[in-house]
């Protein structure tokens, strides 16, 4: 499936962590970042996602913001 | 301001081309990861974005997916 | 890739309108439904998203409001 | 109330998980299609959401992406 | 239609500009406070939107982060 | 931090309720305006949020629909 979304991310599983209905996985993309999605439980066993698989952070273009210091 | 969005990738901006209402501002996190971002033209005109400035693309968790291949 | 966004609606794309930067377009669901999605122009593109072809709607569940009457 | 968001898609309750915070809904919109909605339990709760209830699963446009095969 | 958006504020229009899709939609929420949403032309012609009218800004709780200075 | 989301509404904390993985935050934003954010418990950790501390109610434009009676 090739999906409108402009940002995918390449990187590893580091941590998994469920709660009662929304899980939080976070993804190491390299450089020293890692970036941290809210998901469904069900869709972090639907994936299979486990820690030191490859994966990817995805995320819409209208969902990223710009800031500066 | 310190802001609750769990994800700020730390770059450089290398894109802005504004629309009628909404502009897509390109941010270089480094190790060839460019990232989209969508926002309004008036975003731009008030952070006072230029190419080749710093910047973050700002992430709330809850908008990020995870995807395999 | 396989998504971790829990809603992937199947149907036909039955319109496509390009902005200056943001494009709306609209698949057919079946049922008489059709939804509406609002995408970069790039994204368009890259897709190759023609009207007739199919596509998906995909939404993540923390998009998705509940109403009633 | 008449909302702007594009995407109103009429269906029936068929499950409800609440979970310490947030409630999965699953709705019905015919055609052997479920939508999943992830919302606040206070919402379920106020709008006195039940299983086999009349509800619709409601998306703004920019919350929708596009796929294809 | 009731909705389970968690945020709803009432006020008044007192900008419209419309893009080649997109329209920018300012509402003031009384308290000197406008808020700007970011909707389809589209919406704003279904909606009837005018200045002066009375309208809300509605949120889902998911898409509201929390900063601190 | 400068950043792009039109929409910063000043209040103080009224309500922290937080969840498994998930946390319910409200801001009084005055004028007898209750804004519910739904952010991550690190988030909440992070901030050091207490009741009745100042903060923002952060919401992109893309994020906030309009709605009529």
């Amino acid at each position: 499936m090739k999906i409108s979304a402009r940002n995918r991310l390449k990187g590893k599983v580091v941590d998994i962590v469920k709660g009662a209905t929304t899980a939080h996985v976070r993804i190491d993309i390299g450089n020293g970042v890692i970036v941290t999605s809210s998901i469904t439980n069900e869709a972090v066993d639907e994936l299979g996602l486990k820690i030191g698989a490859d994966a990817y952070a995805v995320v819409k273009a209208s969902d990223v913001m710009v800031a500066v210091d």
